[in-house]
């Protein structure tokens, strides 16, 4: 049997690191492989793209680039690490996938959706998740969050408040029109509530 | 009036970078301003886009992703540098452009060569070139020539023969698939023969 592919999704500071590590460890404990993964990233050559694209000046590279570079680094974790992880039982748990680049280079920053959407069933083959957390705070906490952990990877903060609200509402829309396998999760609370909405989401619609 | 947007493609040790910069001075001597550039690069992103591509081994990606880093670079290329310079009038001359990938991704390592048209024009607007000139070695010939000058950029070259004549065969086919652009220069005479060839050729289409 195959395994299940889960992404968890959200703006800067949603928690989703932390409940990617706890969503993981819940599951490990009913006895399954479990792989962690993030994107951009999860092999070699997609982190060697991540940095391309996460470091630098904001107009480094405009949203049609970032979506191919996006795309590359995509294809390569999907076909060298997600894809087979899944073939041979594994369960999936990815820090951001399709939907981040639904909603930041298309909602928020203006490229057509349905070309965003061909593009990555081209990349993908297609493969979209079994389920999808879309992990919800005020964009202002969010940032808030986000800024007390500030690293070298700045590049997508760094944008206006207004950008960032653009964010959360296109994930409210995406979590809308993916109905069938997107679940909103309120993040404003304290993160032992936020794991236990994720479990509930997890156990009701996967049965782990 | 814009300017005219040149391509110079062949396989390896075609003798590209010497004649694009024997072109770029004949066409600089009637007076023109002539931007030499090369693909993947042209602009500091897509170097360093090309940078993932030629370093590191034969296998590091496979075509697909190869494609959506070359037309994440090539997008960067064509609306940063070639697109304003052929806007104010300049002449563009760039070494390798689209029908590189055409056939080293599609011809040689069987990716569909719609699919990569299709991309390249999501990528570019579309931009195609002007005129295209084909320098056509023997691959035997060309590999030698390009032995004798190796760096670090060795990827593309370390496949075998077979794929090199691939690859000779297909910028064959792709000069009469797009007959009404392209020009195929034969490359195996001297340096200042193939230079004469090319500057008919530009000549007799462009009317510099």
């Amino acid at each position: 049997m195959t395994g299940r592919f889960i992404t968890l999704e959200g703006g800067e500071g949603t928690g989703k690191s932390t409940q990617v590590a706890r969503l993981a460890e819940r599951l490990r404990s009913t006895g399954r492989e479990v792989i962690v993964t993030r994107e951009p990233g999860g092999t070699p050559g997609a982190e060697a793209i991540r940095a391309l694209l996460v470091q630098g000046e904001v107009d480094r590279w405009d949203a049609l680039s970032e979506t191919l570079l996006l795309n590359a680094a995509r294809h390569d974790h999907v076909e060298r690490v997600i894809r087979p992880a899944l073939a041979r039982g594994a369960w999936v748990v990815c820090d951001r996938y399709v939907d981040s680049t639904l909603v930041y280079q298309g909602i928020a920053k203006g490229l057509d959706v349905e070309l965003l959407v061909r593009l990555h069933e081209q990349a993908t083959g297609p493969l979209w998740p079994d389920l999808t957390l879309v992990l919800d705070v005020p964009a202002a906490i969010g940032l808030a969050r986000a800024a007390s952990r500030r690293g070298d990877e700045t590049r997508f903060e760094a944008h206006d408040a207004a950008f960032h609200e653009r964010l959360r509402a296109g994930f409210l829309d995406l979590a809308a029109r993916y109905a069938g396998r997107c679940a909103v999760i309120d993040a404003i609370v304290d993160v032992d509530a936020v794991s236990a909405a994720i479990w509930q989401a997890v156990a009701g619609r996967l049965a782990p």
